[in-house]
């Protein structure tokens, strides 16, 4: 995105997508419980074991994830009634955005000196394309040159309404 | 990522690098600033305004984000005193997580009535690539085929330590 200096101190005036995401979203808990949901974890017990999250917290952030349409509740068994939760397709265009802050995670996250490196450990969790089937660092490309975005080559302009 | 019910219940033995990154990122705030950040506002007064923090809580977050690396505090001033804070590599590896989450929210944030469609309208800002010149919407896609990504294309396995 350009850096100018005019934006300083300027009130923008939108409320743009970002804050409407992290308002459904910016929460540490919730991004846990969507990526085990990814991963395959879709119950109260095994999300309470794979987030680490009490049970007043998990249920309040469930429930939240479902009132946002990002989860879905479902019945499992009738008797007893046992419920799942289940991405929505909203849920799931989520992938992209979890798993790049994965990837961001493998480089840098974790020392936290203020002096960081990139880090060239292995990661803890390999992702796999199954459409290749070889390992993948994902990259964000432009979907109309097909070139890889990078920061300083990105401007923004409002659209106003 | 495979969704297989064998993840059911069974806590993974791995901390991975979501729960590492949502640890330094995991709060509103700090998407903001950072968002903003990218916008090219770098001092106090102008983060105040466009993420519309208290002094408090801005104050801790930037604090926060200069602990882990992710901004640099640098003076701009020498009589007064006077600061602003800059991206380092490892906050500007951050920008496409964010464009990404911006993105979802363009589609998808902001009903939250559960009842979710994708949303047709114009989004607030638009991000022009400046390689092309032209409008884009970023995908991922895999850095080995080239192929745009998709949840159920995915698998992952844990690396081992």
């Amino acid at each position: 995105m350009q850096v100018t200096s005019q934006n300083e101190g300027t009130a923008r005036p939108l409320r743009d997508s970002v804050e409407q995401a992290v308002a459904e979203m910016g929460d540490s808990w919730s991004f846990l419980i969507l990526r085990d949901a990814f991963f395959g974890v879709r119950r109260f017990d095994g999300l309470l074991k794979t987030t680490g999250a009490s049970p007043n917290i998990l249920s309040a952030r469930l429930k939240k994830l479902v009132g946002f349409g990002i989860l879905e509740k479902r019945a499992y068994n009738e008797k007893p009634p046992r419920f799942e939760y289940r991405l929505t397709e909203k849920g799931r265009d989520l992938y992209p955005a979890i798993i790049l802050l994965m990837k961001w995670g493998d480089h840098w996250a974790g020392n936290g000196d203020g002096n960081e490196a990139k880090s060239t450990a292995k990661p803890p969790i390999e992702l796999i394309h199954r459409t290749c089937g070889k390992p993948i660092d994902p990259v964000l490309e432009c979907d109309k040159c097909g070139e890889p975005l990078r920061v300083h080559e990105m401007d923004w302009k409002a659209t106003g309404d």
